[in-house]
């Protein structure tokens, strides 16, 4: 069996990935977690394994997340919070107007390529280990390694480079965070989950932390994070 | 005469940099005059040299922009824009709540280090060459390369790569601008002011564009900054 239901029948179902210890590490999984915390709303959940595109077929790809919220079907994180909004305007909006969008866009943007870079990069290793069947590591591996012209253990091996190109590129965003508590503000909105999302990686892949000291501010926020919702962040 | 006194007599005079050829330059002064030209507020202009250190005494530090409304003597562009935004609530808001003001203060963090180092250091001998008395210009250069390990000259012959790293880190704002013609959405606001008064260096320094074709969105949305408030970002 490849997919796992949890929790009773609801309206909104999530599929996420997992992997084959259990773990749910995907960025983009943890992005809708939170926004449907956040939003108040209740979805069952169905686990599915990297390699699990045939459970997915019915959403016309093979990603997750995807979202089925009766007869609608959103695949991508970022389709899937504005579908929220959108679907769900007068419960807590995840981006209350077209500035906040933009300023969630812009930094889902940056997340994923900027902040996702180096960090997926010095987790190739743990992502690899965690692959299921064989098939997709050995794809997984070649793919990697051609892009970055390297073996995934020689990338492991440099990883402390990928360390400190995270930690330079967070700067602002600790800037930003020793004046206030969330990304959003006195609270915290999609732009935090963005962020908190990939930054869950590791703490679900390896428990090493990324984080360097001097990103006082983003380590507290982080924190902070794991706090909401009665603590989901750390329910894996 | 190291200070000259443009406009007719306002309430308002903003203190901003000219170099010894008469060029305005400083990313931060553009900001504060996009800002003022977004609120429809008059302003006359005290341009001062870089080392005008005198001038500015007032504001119980040294750097322009300063801001003098009436009593109110504001320095630094950030707190300009904030300054402007409690003081003229009912004019058009550079940033009207407070997401739209986080948004703000993280890409004027952003701009600051991430895209503004790579940009002022491929600039740093056309700034030397800008700089007067001469004296400025020894301290200017002695800081600047005990600070990058290199000599002007030599930073200057590498200066592809910064305009690489600039290139690269400028992917995630293009990527916003390929979807919407402002970095707030459909009209500007206090965060697309912060990025061109950045842009606005290598145009009034040296007319070398350092955007690669690959920055499409980025390129065309410049264009139309350059084309608000009756081309004000032409006129210097």
């Amino acid at each position: 069996m490849s997919c796992i239901t949890h929790g009773v029948l609801l309206a909104i179902t999530l599929y996420d990935l997992v992997d084959k210890d259990g773990r749910r590490y995907s960025p983009y999984g943890w992005r809708v977690r939170m926004a449907l915390a956040h939003k108040g709303l209740d979805a069952a959940v169905e686990l599915c394994w990297h390699s699990d595109k045939e459970k997915l077929s019915f959403s016309g790809q093979h990603l997750v997340p995807v979202l089925r919220d009766d007869d609608h079907v959103v695949s991508d994180s970022w389709k899937i919070a504005c579908y929220l909004d959108d679907a769900y305007p007068d419960r807590p909006l995840l981006m209350k107007d077209e500035q906040s969008r933009s300023f969630a866009k812009f930094i889902n943007g940056w997340t994923d390529t900027i902040i996702g870079r180096p960090l997926v990069r010095s987790l190739y290793l743990d992502i690899l280990r965690s692959l299921h069947p064989d098939a997709d590591a050995v794809e997984f591996r070649k793919r990697r390694e051609e892009r970055n012209g390297a073996t995934l253990e020689t990338l492991f091996a440099n990883r402390t480079k990928d360390f400190e190109e995270l930690n330079r590129e967070l700067a602002p965003l600790n800037q930003l965070l020793r004046d206030q508590p969330f990304v959003t503000g006195a609270t915290p909105a999609y732009p935090d989950y963005i962020v908190f999302g990939t930054l869950q990686m590791p703490r679900h892949l390896n428990r090493v932390d990324p984080l360097a000291a001097s990103q006082d501010a983003v380590i507290r926020w982080r924190e902070a994070m794991r706090g909401l919702f009665d603590g989901l962040a750390d329910r894996a």
